[in-house]
């Protein structure tokens, strides 16, 4: 056994060369044992085991520099840097985070967690270094799927006109978190079936110094070549060819459903809590939007199955041209919807709330400068969605209202999010975008609103003193405590759905002040610039008593939603309170 | 004379082939003469007027789709497509803007002012135009400075792999806005040097097509090359060199100072105007701090003369790696920045309010998450800062103000400037954005404010009654109105310098309650989501009227800041008056 005498990089470098193979293979067996336990990144750890092994013995950590691209790939990096135990005795399974993590180790220098980051931040290291006259290597290591974003780009652009330390490693295992999209990844099988003597090289054709390994899983043979680069006097690409998934064979066949996962039987891959039962409703009224408009397309930038888009009926829309996947590629994508849009066609973007953020000028410039009626779906957004503070998504409101044109709509339950839906892709007045809750309840009433009245907020139920407003995913716990309140104190509150997260409902807002003499507002995300203020704002010279609720602004991570929202005084029995006090008060 | 009968691109169409190059020199004279009463994008423009001629030649626009990239060169295109006497008669001058524009023209197809959107655009028409079954070309135009950016690369990258007509013409005249950077360069070199010859192809790396044309200024060939790709049934490149600013011998010589500029002579190129004045406070205090601190780096994306960086001082500073221009490509930057700053250098990103937009995600993940002390200056923010909707940045409030660990600063005066400054550069617990006013004054009282006292604002004035709240550019502005109302009235209400637009000074905002019923922000930025609505919400609930005074959500463009501001109820008079009403109240 040699993982267990290995507490640092330098027990690593310790090792006589032929035994790094056997370590690799106890590093595999322990990954394994945790993600058979814990779930977690699969393909993309077992794909850089060996790699990892070789980077530990050719490098000499923390003095070098080693940055992994989004990180989920690093868990044999903890393993081999003094955090084994949080992979092989369960009782430490929860001590480490899926990302690298400063706050973990030396060995890691950046909280990562969106893709094509790496060589920007190992250049900037790069030219510090500089500055202070420093020798180490900066090593930077980097997917093929993330090759496919802009920023990616835009640094290996810098980087070939850069001069000095920089080693940037291409861990090529053919696959991003779905299958690969665009021209480039003509030009990579090509290098990689070439042996890496290819003429068509998009590295060299950035003025990059490149060298090619083809088995990524052969530490010998790794060693060597990263041998051949420490200390290297400028930036060069190493391209390796790896197995995502690498020792599993179900994981090695289906690499997109291995990407990421729950806990599964060693044997057969089979999860141990049973398959997850994803709701419907969004692909559901994407692929009736598709069947129905001929003219409909919809994007997603990397993340198809976030829309249930899997196997042959993605295929099947792929190939037609009506369902298009531009990699990781946020920027592209968006643009591209205003392009669909301007011709006339119905563009229909899908993203997760915290990749929107790499679209954030796209949306104002692109899209809403030129008024083009694109509808874009924000994924799992607020406190119910992802719950890292790598995946920031608490901000999405923040993001979004402000923007001129832009209409941005929170539905509460699938009947209003299937109404929504439907008018925004069938109206061309403007572009909309559609904040859908994670957990999506069917209400059982129809939703026939008419929401070309924009900004008419929905009075849920009329009563007075108080009103409470509450976005989509919060309208059920505004509910609860106005019922609450009514049956303890007989007194019935009003509480509203505002449908319109960027307008405000001048009317409805002014009738309240007839009598109500205060307005709670919930959002599940962060208060500082979100929804809440500009009710606050609306009513400053109106004599209405504001009380904003929402989360705080930090990183939060690792969170329980509910108890987030509770820290941030947003329950039942705090809004309880909150009516007793105040209401109680206006009785005095 | 033939640009007397074009009226429409088919009045081009009726041209004999050889009759071309005189409408060119004819296209290139209105050009000078207008842009020499006016000023505007010179380089551009000049450098692509027989491209636009045999564009408009050999395509059928509006059914073939030109897309322009930035769009700073669409004015040969609109000379052609029936608004040429916007360029020929002085009467007429104001009546077009300076870049493409729908809304006066069938032949535009979006309002563009970003890099590096064009073939995402272009992309997106062509993907709905087959979903039309339409058989139209689709043709963007893009610059090799815009190639830098990643937006453009991830479209390329998608290009690579879409199956249907798509021109992407490359405009290549060797020159971003300032010198080109990067390693895709040395390749464009190559291929200009080798008649588009050379091994290294970066388009070819991403599986596209490609045909070079080394004069793309002699009009025949270029007709003949553009017909050579008609109707082509795939993606192709077309790769023509240019001069950028040609005609004009000074503007080719220095192509940096003549990519855009004021009224000129045409003999000399003198400035009509004189030379413009730039302010140099900016400018000091960056070259103050890379002579001072040897781990300082300093950082543009393209636009190093906005920070004042020019000529020999520049490539001295870029010589020795401590200035550093990653050219169009804003993600990059930022995520070097922190890079530089995890490393323990001092990082400085100097950037235009309205391009920091590109960089939304990174300041979020890369600088902020890894609460990295990287400072950012926002250059040209708010009313006071670019005026054109092409160029939107009326929201770096609403951008900036709920990320966590960013603090934003708003000085008033340069005094406030230069202290903010040397407390973000030297400090190592936070990044640091500071809003730098466009019109920035000398106060004569030096600041020696301590600023990691965070979020303390400062009582530029102590009254009662009332406070103003305002943001830095418009304390002048409060402070006169105070003045007017004081000697109106015997009034002196509060004056309040927030100097931290991303937190709340809750013991002062407290305090005021004693003896204040009215709180009034400004802010020169757009109101929703902004730095006011958050002082409306701290007051609540706690009985103190607060009224927010803001710019409307809209893409406002071409406006005088001035007028922008009183329309918004932001003037002297109007203050006053909400002053009169409110006090007035008071005294009943």
């Amino acid at each position: 056994m040699y993982l267990e005498k290995i507490n640092s990089p330098q027990d690593v470098k310790r090792l006589r060369r032929e035994e790094l193979p056997a370590l690799a293979e106890e590093t595999r067996a322990a990954l394994i044992h945790k993600l058979s336990h814990t779930g977690g990144h699969v393909g993309s750890n077992l794909g850089v085991v060996e790699l990892t092994v070789a980077l530990h013995y050719v490098f000499e950590s923390p003095k070098d520099k080693l940055v992994w691209d989004v990180s989920h790939q690093c868990y044999p990096h903890k393993i081999l840097t003094g955090r084994k135990q949080a992979y092989t005795d369960p009782a430490h399974f929860r001590e480490v985070t899926g990302f690298t993590n400063p706050a973990e180790s030396e060995h890691d220098h950046f909280t990562v967690g969106h893709s094509a980051t790496s060589v920007s931040l190992a250049l900037g290291m790069a030219a510090a270094r500089d500055a202070f006259g420093g020798n180490e290597n900066i090593i930077a290591v980097i997917g093929d799927g993330a090759l496919g974003g802009g920023e990616a780009y835009e640094a290996l652009n810098t980087a070939g006109e850069y001069q000095g330390n920089l080693i940037i490693i291409v861990n090529d295992n053919d696959q991003s978190v779905a299958e690969n999209h665009g021209g480039l990844y003509a030009a990579l099988r090509e290098l990689r079936e070439s042996g890496g003597r290819a003429a068509r090289n998009p590295f060299r054709g950035l003025n990059l110094d490149y060298r090619y390994l083809d088995d990524g899983h052969n530490v010998d043979k790794l060693v060597e070549m990263l041998e051949s680069v420490r200390d290297i006097d400028h930036p060069v690409v190493v391209h390796v060819r790896t197995v995502k998934g690498k020792g599993l064979p179900y994981a090695e066949k289906d690499r997109e459903n291995w990407h990421s996962g729950g806990p599964f039987r060693i044997e057969d891959g089979a999860p141990k809590n049973g398959y997850p039962v994803y709701d419907t409703t969004v692909h559901d009224s994407l692929t009736e939007l598709l069947e129905n408009d001929p003219h409909a397309i919809v994007l997603t930038a990397g993340t198809p199955r976030a829309m249930g888009f899997v196997g042959q009926e993605r295929a099947d829309w792929e190939q037609k041209g009506r369902f298009i996947d531009v990699g990781i590629a946020e920027e592209n994508a968006a643009a591209v919807c205003s392009g669909v849009a301007h011709y006339g066609g119905t563009a229909v973007f899908g993203v997760y709330a915290t990749f929107l953020q790499r679209a954030y000028d796209q949306l104002i410039h692109d899209i809403c400068l030129n008024n083009n009626p694109v509808t874009v779906l924000v994924l799992l957004p607020g406190a119910y969605g992802m719950k890292s503070n790598t995946h920031f998504g608490l901000c999405d409101m923040q993001e979004l209202i402000h923007i001129p044109n832009l209409v941005y709509l929170a539905p509460s339950t699938k009947e209003e999010y299937r109404q929504m839906f439907r008018y925004a892709t069938t109206q061309k007045n403007h572009p909309t975008a559609i904040r859908v809750p994670v957990r999506i309840i069917e209400s059982g009433a129809e939703d026939t609103t008419d929401y070309s009245q924009l900004n008419r907020y929905k009075v849920v139920q009329r009563g007075g003193g108080a009103a409470l407003i509450a976005v989509g995913s919060l309208i059920p716990m505004a509910k609860e405590a106005a019922q609450a309140y009514y049956e303890r104190t007989g007194r019935k509150v009003t509480v509203i759905n505002p449908c319109f997260l960027s307008g405000t409902d001048d009317a409805l807002l002014k009738d309240l002040c007839a009598d109500h003499r205060l307005v709670i507002t919930l959002e599940d995300g962060v208060l500082d610039g979100g929804f809440g203020e500009r009710i606050a704002s609306f009513y400053g010279d109106a004599g209405m008593k504001v009380i904003n609720l929402g989360i705080s602004k930090a990183f939060h991570t690792d969170f329980n939603a509910e108890a987030l929202l509770e820290e941030s005084g947003i329950s039942d029995p705090r809004l309880c309170a909150l009516l007793d006090k105040n209401l109680a008060q206006e009785n005095e």
